[in-house]
């Protein structure tokens, strides 16, 4: 591994603030690369941990800076993993990690060393939790606040079979905010015995958790100073003589509860049935093992609370957590250095003025909309930053909610809001949206409520893998009646949705990819018909396409004969905007082979002028279908089958997100992968041309 | 009314257990008719209140007992309803009912009278708050758990408004156990001033609760007894002297909270940042309204623990609310006479042994199941006795979880299950099966977990209206990667599904209507074999039409004639299970307009073996789809996609629901709104083959 050696040393004469013991740098190294399982770690001396912590930290901060991943939070959790599988023996004791982006220190200590360096990327490792990579991993997770169900369902599934073993679900101080925790909270406080909760509580979930459960566990936090106190006096109230009949034992219960209230806080987790302990400083290891010892043998399902602080050992991560929640490649070195500090701890992404992302083009045409209607609200469930939220949030903090990792509530709430007279605008990734479908649905289109949805990360989601593929808001969303569902192409078409969407009566999601706005053409400003896209001909296309080479007097009179012979063209694609890109250049690829495409831009999914399109496509005989969402419920069949009905003999073809999951990589991986990259798309319509071929 | 007033008066003489006071009869009724808005109920004495409560109650169950309803819940909360509207003015305040299928006694106060007696048949009143229907009604509801985000969405936007009023969710212990209720409990409590939520607790959701959330509810409702003395002890505790610096002034808080601990149990709503107030009798007007009074005046979020008894005042709904909970119509004098009593207290619903519902169906197969394999467990969200589980929960109570109005943890409880190695069977209605979408997609679908879910009423359901349709199951899940969906048109098909489905080593969906299970054809026993369904030919058809019959020479010959002439049946109808009767009616209609037409049933939903169904339907010219879901996105649509791209000149048309809301009516109503009736599938055909006419 000379590249990740070489990093390695780098990093170490580079990092004025990262604390670490030069002197052990070759045992660390040893430390690491020896972990073939946990066992490995069980007889290490507390002075070996603490290298095996720091090399860990190196190792982490090393693969993510050059491939991107969660760093602060997997910074957050090396000691507590490690303290785990010390005291617990996986697999027959199961380590479940909630959202499971804070499970690196975990692959690393379960034999994954080797293939860490491929983390995130195409073929390698997952940034999660993955079944198929290891006994240890249980689950495949990447949504949050589902760790306790699981917990409590192999749980069960073990008792029923005898089978020993506990069961811990580590999940955040985030994570707990989402409604499924409770569920399972409340289910497991009376049927679990062997379950054990670490909430591991970082104050903060990826942006900051609004709300009383927060409040409560930061409340809880606080108490550390009563923590010594508190268990003197505990087993001190122990000593009480206990039975005393069944009446006297429950005021004796409530004697000891009620002494104990006078000096601590309340707990929301013993009235949900459970055993608490805590707070335990997450990065003191001895004191970590030392709980989870005692905690082992507890026959009763118990919250151990673990305060980390994310990013811990990386400086910049400290002190912006956020910016380095999930993070891309970044340069180590430049993070580091004194003079670029400042750049680097800034709360917000630095911004160039182009190219523009599609969630820097809804930042701004939110905060431009909102400054002219004082009713727009913004919504969020903990992805400010990453909805592009934070600059709305500095301008009207007013008229800006987030509600943490909340996606049911944010949406009924908007319901609400929107019934008292407001215009919310709720700002979700696609892929978390799927949480709060029946509230669109019942909440939300049944009462048609003028409500607006923005989906970001829409289609293809690079890095992240399976779990975070916007691939299905399509075919969830057009089925549902009342609501209107838009697909811009570029930044002016984004901003043209969002002000037809504030000005109706309806509900309207608007959906985009995680992705750079393509360049404008004319078309893209042209307003929006209801149910209607714009026809990008072939002529313009290539104007477009020669805007920035040498343009002489030869290449304009082959476009005016292309404008011409435009009668020549007989391909159509019918395309989502989330796509456009590759249509464009599957376009340009066709034309080197002497075929000429023109481009629909559907813009609207639902509802469709049919025939509008009907009557844009009648001069075409061969009709490409493209979507970046999966093909089956999709609009390319449903277009498709209207064409069926028309019986006009057109040669069709639907390009889609086939019916798997996508794993991870890049767009360009991502689309190859699911044959929707531009010279599969090309291939495709040469075969549709001439099927023989 | 003349029809009502004989019914009341009837009621009257056969009701021995009903506590009324006779003598007040007639202004009774004088009060009910009297009231065109709340405004009409404020000067009205204790005594006359009573009157009105009891007035009310005959009402319900008089109309409910001939349109059917939900009973229980709203016999529970007359006073609650009355009392709310007495003490707040709605619509200023805005008093919101949770599931809202408790807001009869509410329509009755807020002018709705006159239409009661058309409560949930087609074009009459809906069983639940609709927006449409009255300015008191706030939101359609019909799902659980929502009205506090809708509380705290309706307040928040009229602060920013600055409209004054009060904003009262009302929600049941059973609903408290969904999680979106704490997600917005947990906002709330650190955001709304003006916010009561009501906990209207009677003990019992649909089924039972599970989970210490209810236990935790139920234990604060045991301490009634402690009501009076706690507020004067409170009131003596807010005398000892405040200001006393802020150190000690937190100590002060501690140290009254910690006395109180000593003799009152622990708080979740405390914790959660609301004041709490109760246990409260909610059939005690007179203090309901001192209460409500005083909580009116809070400027804090306010907890108002209010306990009912489902059904009270109908003694048959008292001893079985469970039964009474969604009933159809019933015999009130056969209820209600002695003799009966037995009968109607039983625990479960008298079961002729046909007609077997799919309910009743499905209920049998699990049990046959799951005495061969003890690895089968039953999961449901609150709906033991919708799904049929209460004969399961009987015979193998330690293999049966209701985890409480909690979809989303019953789906990923079942995908811990089945990773330890269990076989779970969860069965939801498909509405509710919503909620759990994204648990379905990421924790289910995604690490291929052989779970198996159940969906009962899908398709059209009856009386309930839009909320309760099960019609975009099929939409929603198609287009899930790894999930296989069947859909059985008859009660063997059922059991061949489930059978197959426990044998298979990813998870499948079995959805199926809430109706009688149509006659067998020997075609439902054919065993199954994936992705592909079976086909009925004419011949058959008619054979089984005439099986009950008179059957002479003459029709053996018809028949024999009918089966050399199959070669002239061009047209073939493809479809789901749930529809399978209408179809078989509409192709009966045809036969009798010399139309013969064979039946593709489906049986997968997904997967599709899609050369054997380009086999199956190569022979017919003309084809048409039916389904009883949405039609876009669909099997209909996608399927006349498949044959656009053959080129083979089919004739074809699609049948689903059309893409609005569907209210409630009968089956027959429902699918005659929607354009799926046998006599319109019929039309539908005859138009598919003549174009012209």
């Amino acid at each position: 591994m000379p590249i990740r050696g070489h990093g390695f040393r780098f990093c170490l004469f580079s990092w004025p603030f990262f604390f670490l013991c030069v002197s052990s740098l070759r045992s660390r190294l040893t430390h690491l690369s020896e972990i073939k399982s946990p066992q490995d770690i069980k007889n290490l001396s507390q002075k070996e941990v603490a290298e095996l912590a720091a090399e860990i930290r190196k190792e982490i901060i090393d693969v993510v800076s050059k491939n991107g991943g969660h760093l602060s939070s997997n910074l957050g959790v090396v000691e507590l993993a490690i303290a785990l599988h010390r005291v617990f023996d996986s697999p027959k004791d199961a380590i479940i990690w909630d959202v499971s982006h804070q499970c690196y220190a975990h692959k690393l200590l379960t034999g994954r060393y080797e293939q860490f360096h491929t983390l995130r990327q195409s073929d390698g490792i997952s940034g999660f939790t993955k079944q198929s990579e290891s006994v240890h991993d249980f689950f495949d997770c990447g949504h949050s606040s589902t760790s306790i169900s699981q917990a409590l369902g192999l749980l069960t599934a073990r008792k029923m079979q005898h089978i020993d073993g506990k069961v811990i679900a580590v999940i955040g101080d985030g994570a707990m905010t989402g409604g499924m925790a409770f569920e399972a909270l409340s289910h497991a406080g009376i049927l679990a015995k062997d379950l054990i909760v670490v909430l591991n509580d970082n104050q903060m979930s990826i942006s900051w958790n609004t709300g009383t459960i927060s409040r409560h566990i930061s409340n809880l936090a606080m108490s550390a100073r009563y923590q010594s106190f508190r268990y003197k006096f505990e087993s001190g109230l122990e000593k009480i003589p206990g039975h005393l009949g069944e009446s006297l034992e429950k005021f004796n219960y409530r004697f000891k509860r009620g002494l104990k209230g006078v000096f601590f806080s309340n707990n929301l987790f013993v009235d949900l049935g459970f055993e608490y302990v805590g707070p335990i400083d997450g990065h003191d290891c001895a004191c970590l093992e030392r709980v989870l010892k005692r905690v082992k043998k507890i026959r009763r399902p118990v919250v151990v609370h673990v305060v980390t602080k994310k990013g811990k050992g990386f400086e910049p991560a400290e002190k912006d957590p956020i910016k380095y929640h999930g993070i891309g490649p970044f340069n180590l070195e430049k993070a580091l250095s004194p003079e670029n500090k400042d750049e680097f701890s800034a709360k917000e992404p630095i911004v160039s003025e182009k190219p523009i992302s599609f969630t820097e083009s809804f930042s701004k045409s939110l905060i431009k909309v909102a400054s002219k209607d004082e009713k727009v609200i913004a919504i969020t469930a903990a992805m400010t930053k990453g909805t592009g939220l934070m600059p709305f949030m500095r301008a009207f903090p007013d008229r800006f909610y987030d509600v943490g990792i909340a996606e049911q509530h944010a949406v009924t709430f908007a319901g609400g809001l929107a019934v008292g007279g407001m215009k919310p605008v709720v700002a979700i990734y696609s892929t978390f949206m799927q949480r709060a479908f029946d509230q669109l649905v019942e909440d939300i289109a049944l009462q048609n409520i003028p409500a607006i949805f923005v989906l970001d990360h829409s289609g293809p989601v690079e890095d992240d893998g399976e779990t975070h593929q916007g691939i299905f808001d399509i075919s969830m969303l057009r089925p549902v009646p009342n609501l209107s569902l838009l697909a811009p192409a570029s930044s002016v078409e984004l901003d043209l949705a969002l002000n037809w969407a504030v000005e109706q009566k309806l509900p309207v999601v608007i959906r985009y990819p995680k992705a750079i706005c393509p360049s404008e053409l004319p078309e893209f400003s042209e307003p929006v018909q209801i149910g209607r896209g714009v026809l990008i001909h072939y002529a313009e296309l290539k104007n477009d396409e020669l805007g920035s080479l040498a343009f002489d007097k030869l290449e304009q009179d082959k476009i005016a004969q292309d404008k011409r012979a435009h009668d020549a063209v007989d391909t159509l694609f019918v395309c989502t905007g989330g796509i456009f890109p590759e249509v464009k250049d599957a376009v340009n690829i066709l034309c080197n082979k002497d075929v000429r495409c023109d481009i629909y831009n559907l813009r609207f999914l639902k509802p469709l002028d049919k025939e509008y399109f009907l009557d844009v496509v009648k001069d075409y005989k061969y009709i490409m279908f493209v979507e970046d969402g999966i093909r089956i419920g999709g609009i390319g069949t449903y277009l498709e089958s209207l064409l069926q009905r028309t019986y006009t003999g057109k040669f069709t073809a639907v390009c889609g997100f086939p019916n798997r999951f996508v794993s991870q990589g890049k767009r360009e991986d991502i689309l190859e992968k699911a044959h929707l990259s531009s010279s599969y798309l090309a291939t495709k319509t040469l075969r549709l041309r001439s099927p023989g071929c």
